[in-house]
């Protein structure tokens, strides 16, 4: 038997489904001098491993903690988080990640040429799960101050009926922006007057360093569904999201997640409750969290400033782990061999564009590495960046006219 | 805005995904006054939660056991699986259990209206997954000796074009039975022959208490994906599976898992591959295992042959977890409400049917239970079936001529 047999011939939604840069560069930030500003890895050093190490021995001494749970989370958890987030426990769903709650959700409301509506730039995983049901992507180019309501709204005049409008509103990944409270009010308006679904993407909403919160866009209307996450505040490795939703969208996506793989880990979900439950532990260690990040934020910013051309834009995240960078003139996805070559990742725009050219813009992470090694690779982004842009005026100077 | 706006308007894939009966019985389980035989639960007593915390507490030795992951699983735990099931590390996905690697391979690899072959009885978490992409579900009828080969090959031969065959070839769920390796092999060549995939789904090998391994059935083919799971042999909420397959099945599925939820728990899967690793231990571990399923098996089987109408057919398992009854003239599933008086809970038949008619069917788990306890749960089933049994014949006499 040959052995192109044996190619899976995968399916339309297999098809439909694009590798993410952001994982194919993985491989590029594992080489070990290889500063990695491209991960959206929280800082290992920062995880409170001894806390959750504490809260796992206390819940082994129940074996049960070792058993089958049910699909919705155990709860315990779903209690927890509803604190938490200050919703009713049955408005929580717990999930293996927040990226489980965006592939569930797509697969419980959208159909193959539903329109839904994400930023421009876009989040990948969201991007990814609505691509895996073959939705009619559209991508709303992300403003300063977030997502760009009124355009939606001229879009909704004109006839455009989104299924789902997702965003990150709080600290945009890769944007680094946050929608301001009018904003928040405006698309749960829209959502109540067209009929859609909002998607409110919220990981990073507790890393606040700076600036007054908002608040959720489920303030501001019905047809809001949250998202938030265990994996930046306390570990990816306990892989606990959750959805918060009113009780029949829960009651959807609890029968797909059974079909999707059965139920979550009740040992991680109960290490979870017992963090979040303790909530004067969790205040210090957030406080702690935000005075590291915004350290790391303002180390990179203010090195990148002085490092990059004069005419670079950055974003000046208020928190979050990211910030978003446009260089004018340079081909981003060209320099990361030149920024591999100085010891430095990064994302390139175009990995994160759904219809607008963002070939001139990149991403870079401040959460995973100390001030004193994001000044040193700020300084090689900066070798990279003027080698790069040189040989592109060089070789556009070459150019025959 | 009304109540009613807020229903979620599920789309075509969340419609055709049934709820299961099983996880809707386990709300009857968990009431203290009956004795589950419903459930598919390993027994709690056996998980090695010792074994299970001593290697959580090595692996936060290291923190970045608390990171993130690739979607493949690490490298580690993939070597580990590798080692275990005998086949190399690329060969090996680890998934979220092993109903996300059917859900995974579902929607990998069929597209609506593919046709896809189960077992009838199913198990369900296999239904479940092919409907949620759509799948045009045949189900070719259980045998004593697994699956109908005989019966798919006449159906290939008259032109049907099955895109997945799935089955539990190994201590069936429901159907207590094996496949025999005449069988196996027969299965892999009909996939050669007509370009299938088998999906050889087996969470129970290891629970063999009697009789011959008749092995994998991919020892018989190229066109097998073999399903295994840390869930029955160490623990659930380690919320470890893994799938087998040729690297391009392996390459397409890790694709969709990054969309589905980016990566597994790099903790409970460093715990897993410690414990695979340890093999002295495992296979003591798995000696005992198999001897307290062996004594719980014989228990419910000889105290349901005494309790039970003596024209009751009863599946003598070798291993697993599973015994399935068929009990002539026995309406099952009104049989459930009169069994939750007498206090024991059973799963019907007609909960696991695809075509057939298995209304006089039911299945009992005997490993949740000591066998003490089976031998009282038995003794109230016998009770609820000659009750319910009694009441049909009396309302059948009872009917106008």
């Amino acid at each position: 038997m040959s052995h192109t047999a044996l190619e899976p011939r995968p399916s339309a939604a297999a098809r439909s489904v694009r590798s993410s840069a952001i994982r194919d560069l993985l491989a590029v930030t594992e080489r070990p001098d290889i500063l990695g500003l491209a991960g959206g890895l929280p800082a290992t050093e920062l995880i409170p491993v001894d806390r959750i190490a504490a809260a796992t021995t206390a819940a082994l001494n129940d074996p049960s903690s070792l058993q089958y749970t049910v699909s919705a989370g155990t709860g315990v958890a779903r209690a927890a988080i509803g604190r938490h987030e200050d919703v009713p426990a049955d408005h929580v769903l717990v999930t293996h990640g927040s990226q489980q709650a965006l592939s569930l959700l797509a697969t419980a409301l959208v159909d193959p040429g539903d329109v839904v509506v994400v930023d421009d730039p876009v989040y990948v995983g969201a991007r990814q799960a609505f691509e895996a049901v073959r939705a009619d992507i559209r991508g709303l180019p992300l403003t300063p101050t977030g997502i760009d309501t009124e355009l939606l709204e001229r879009w909704c005049r004109a006839g455009l009926r989104p299924r789902v409008v997702h965003s990150v509103a709080t600290f945009h990944n890769p944007g680094g922006v946050s929608a301001d409270a009018a904003r928040r009010r405006h698309l749960a308006e829209l959502a109540d007057a067209y009929g859609f679904w909002v998607v409110d993407d919220d990981p990073y909403g507790r890393l606040r360093f700076r600036g007054e919160d908002s608040g959720p866009i489920r303030r501001h209307g019905e047809r809001v569904i949250s998202l938030g996450s265990a994996s930046k505040i306390l570990a990816p490795a306990l892989r606990v999201g959750w959805l918060l939703a009113p009780p029949p969208v829960v009651a959807t996506v609890e029968r797909l997640r059974q079909s999707a793989d059965l139920c979550g880990s009740t040992l991680t979900q109960s290490v979870t409750a017992a963090l979040l439950d303790d909530r004067e532990w969790l205040a210090g260690h957030l406080t702690d969290l935000r005075m590291a990040y915004r350290d790391r934020a303002t180390a990179l910013v203010d090195a990148l400033r002085a490092e990059l051309p004069h005419d670079t834009e950055i974003s000046d995240p208020d928190g979050g782990m990211f910030c978003w960078l446009r260089i004018p003139g340079l081909d981003a996805t060209a320099c990361l061999a030149t920024a591999a070559e100085q010891g430095v990742a990064f994302v390139p725009g175009p990995a994160f564009a759904v219809e607008r050219d963002l070939s001139d813009c990149l991403r870079v992470s401040y959460a995973t590495l100390d001030p004193d090694t994001l000044r040193i690779a700020a300084a090689r982004l900066g070798r990279a960046v003027a080698v790069s842009r040189g040989r592109r005026a060089g070789s556009a100077a070459a150019r025959p006219r």
